[in-house]
């Protein structure tokens, strides 16, 4: 094991494993540091979007005081899945650096890849219905948006 | 507006607009009763993860004290992006009712549509790089999970 921060990760996920969670750990790095750290704490929590990656990202933003991470990386002992992998992007990371793959954490009984095959399928194939509805009225929301003399574009 | 769900997940959108967030709202419906509303709260709270639909969704596992939403829909201003896309598979939601398309809210400034198609691209060709590393010591939280006598799984 050569990288410290993805040793660390790991840890952080065997670790959460033997407290009773999910076998997930995440590092945010930002100049050869660690910031943050997160363990999967869904079923501690009774949040489904308390994984590792989350926890960390959130952290870390707390820690910086802003609400992105650029000139961050963040190490996961595992591939992101697509709700973390959005936040990676929406926090602005530099690098994703991750250990086991997606398929791995199938294996193991976190299917992953079943949310990737859903998020790509068109609409009318999903198996959680995604049904759209009064658009117009939705739009005023955008709208207000534009004409907002007070908003923070991020 | 004959939806009444939707009417409150737009009607909290452009609150926020007015209270200086960003323009979208979600609420978590069962058996036809409200039973958590989000609002975007990115840059009030600095936390990227903030967004309307997985506020909603956390609160919505607060109150029933349980980390899925099987039983329960939810009526979003605007289509999820990833990360929520995500969290609404992980919550094991119903249905996804939503208003404005992720076109609408890239041509906000909110370029959802962007991830979409990142999440689809080769890792070689994605503009963040995301980089495999140290895979086999990584499957070591997978084994302690699999060995694990005290774990939830979910």
């Amino acid at each position: 094991m050569n990288n410290p921060f993805m040793a660390r990760a790991i840890e952080l996920a065997i670790r959460n494993v033997r407290e009773g969670g999910g076998p997930f750990g995440a590092v945010v790095v930002r100049e050869q540091r660690i910031i943050s750290e997160g363990v999967n704490r869904v079923t501690f929590t009774n949040d489904p979007t308390a994984h590792a990656e989350m926890m960390a990202i959130r952290e870390a933003c707390r820690k910086l005081d802003r609400f992105e991470l650029s000139g961050c990386e963040i190490y996961c002992s595992c591939e992101p899945c697509p709700m973390c992998f959005g936040g990676v992007y929406w926090a602005r990371l530099d690098r994703v650096y991750f250990g086991c793959a997606a398929i791995d954490a199938a294996n193991a009984g976190f299917d992953d890849s079943f949310i990737y095959s859903e998020i790509t399928a068109p609409l009318s194939q999903r198996q959680i219905p995604l049904i759209q509805m009064e658009r117009d009225a939705a739009l005023e929301a955008f709208r207000a948006w534009e004409n907002s003399p007070n908003k923070t574009p991020y």
